[in-house]
């Protein structure tokens, strides 16, 4: 994506190949700082920690990953003494850093086994390279799909406003931070603003580490996207006074039924958009279905993170970041980092292949071939 | 209420009979600090920077508001100068001083009646004084009734789980830092206290302003209440995995209708409660109803406040409170304080004069004499 003229991605491996260089999201917007990462540790603090976080980014981290373990064990191994336990065991902990994204296990599991199936060190070493590469040029070719296929919703509702102002809400950050390219969510409001559409985004703040105050606000600012922050509570009121037209978030793990897991609140803004007849669509490139999972509420692992995330709100004071603690000193907090909206709740899917019903034969139909 | 023993409430007169003594809400929980009311310039400051907040507590702080003024101009007028539109006047700014709350133009036209049917100044200020605090006095004992009210509904949950813990969620500050004592929401929750009912309460953190991590979390940390402090999007969670048993919440203003405005994002919470059958009570004294509109969302006025409280976050850093910018330096907010809950949404109102449904017929048959 372009910043301020200069193109960036949150995530790429450096021309040295033996470093994956990503953006620190956790500082943004406030500090700008790029971080080395050496090995799986390093990949696993990353992930676990939201260095890096959003469903693809994770995946594609997680990918690099079995790269880095790769090149670590066997670059430095003889070809006698090798075996692929290490490298399996690696992928179990990379896998094991976040539960409820299903893209990390999925491209984790996609560069595993082309490091099984090649043959000697150097051959294991260079295919997961490729793999992983190949995962992050796929991600981002697939937010680009999502683009040209959402544009066409938003370019609908632009034309039956006579070109008034579409106001798209989104919770918590489905942009290119959290993608290679574009985003998810984020991908059709970039493609409506190429082409010149007047949108305006209403920004969740998305408590409680605030990745749509801090990092989709920072997107579309940097963009030059109008948009306007809001807190969690506000978008039903908005929704019941007209002033959003559609809402588009993006996913973490979606069931083959059309069950979407998301940053917790994403269901509350599902349950408004149904109350106010107000499209409520979700963008995700298939490497998010779980095509093993029918029940999106009983099913998909709900992470559950420190209860300081709660407690503390991190942010700028006189230049400096700074947690503030916001609740009294003894008063214990619970932190549900998604929550599950179920299939009746969304309007549909814009995914690479176009978009569809959030129902089962309808994504069985455009994903025939993955099921 | 007892706080760490000691009996306190949010507002009181001082023994000098020309101080209004309010608890400065904006600095809990971190700092503890009253601070002293002498004319109308100090309570419209208190009420619009939100020293003071809550629909009856806005009220009882208007009507000492007429009191200090009358006390400032016929305790230093001879009565042939007098006349009454100084305290129409004063009347009519402090009503200004915050929009929803009915409470506020309720209270103040209570005082300002008494004012004017007095014949000379003294009588003037003393029927201010005894009208003033006969509202805060009947507010505490309304809230008092709300928690008997409101126990029996704990009760026969409790009773249905066996004496397994009852879990409420509740959102915003209706305790009793909002009201004089007890509570409004926070009423039947005290009152199950006491009676030694196993319960625990979900607080709403409650952005912008964070009543919920910092007030109402405060009175129940300080009661003994056990409680956990959740971000505003967690509730619809909570409810899909049965962790909730009901909501209880107060209100700024509510229809005849049944229509009830409160705290941006209760919508969101009644649309979560009905999606899962939860029972979602709101809880009011008689002062809360407008007995002149019917349509919630249409007609009652919803305060937009300064963005930069949605743009900072007030909290604790090292000992010393400071506000930190959470979104980019250029990014714009918007700041809808409340929003509205349709009746359709409400399982029941808390009242003083017992339980009924959120519907016009209901209502007017318990508050007959009110309509």
């Amino acid at each position: 994506m372009k910043v301020d003229e200069k193109r960036l991605r949150p995530i790429w491996l450096d021309n040295d190949f033996k470093t994956v260089k990503i953006i620190d999201q956790r500082l943004l917007p406030h500090e700008f700082i790029v971080i080395d990462l050496k090995n799986i540790d390093d990949i696993i603090m990353a992930i676990k920690e939201m260095y890096v976080r959003g469903a693809p980014l994770i995946g594609v981290t997680g990918a690099y990953g079995v790269y880095l373990a790769a090149l670590n064990y066997f670059g430095n191994s003889s070809d006698d003494l090798i075996n692929d336990s290490y490298i399996t065991d690696a992928c179990f902990k990379i896998k094991s850093a976040r539960p409820t994204a299903v893209n990390l296990a999925w491209a984790v599991d996609r560069v595993l086994s082309r490091v099984l199936k090649a043959k000697d060190s150097s051959d294991k070493v260079d295919a997961a390279k490729k793999e992983a590469s190949a995962i992050a040029e796929e991600e981002s070719e697939n937010c680009r799909k999502i683009g040209e296929y959402g544009l066409k919703l938003i370019d609908e509702i632009s034309q039956r406003k006579k070109g008034a102002t579409v106001n798209i809400l989104t919770h918590c950050n489905a942009g290119w931070l959290a993608c290679v390219e574009y985003g998810t969510a984020t991908a059709p409001i970039y493609a409506a603003f190429e082409k010149n559409l007047d949108i305006h985004v209403w920004v969740d703040e998305t408590r409680p580490l605030n990745q749509g105050a801090r990092l989709t606000a920072w997107e579309l600012g940097r963009r030059g996207v109008r948009h306007t922050v809001i807190t969690d509570n506000a978008g039903g009121h908005l929704m019941q006074h007209k002033m959003v037209d559609m809402v588009i978030v993006g996913t973490d793990r979606t069931t083959y039924t059309g069950d979407v897991a998301n940053k917790i609140g994403t269901y509350l803004k599902a349950l408004a958009a149904m109350d106010n007849n107000i499209p409520f669509y979700v963008a995700l490139p298939s490497s998010t279905f779980d095509w093993n999972l029918k029940d999106g509420v009983k099913e998909i692992p709900i992470e559950e993170r420190n209860p300081d995330e709660v407690r503390y709100v991190r942010g700028l004071s006189q230049n400096e970041i700074k947690n503030v603690l916001i609740t009294p000193e003894n008063s214990p907090a619970a932190n549900f980092a998604f929550d599950v909206t179920p299939a009746r709740l969304v309007t549909g899917f814009i995914t690479e292949r176009g978009i569809c019903k959030a129902a089962e034969n309808d994504i069985k139909q455009l994903f025939y071939d993955k099921v």
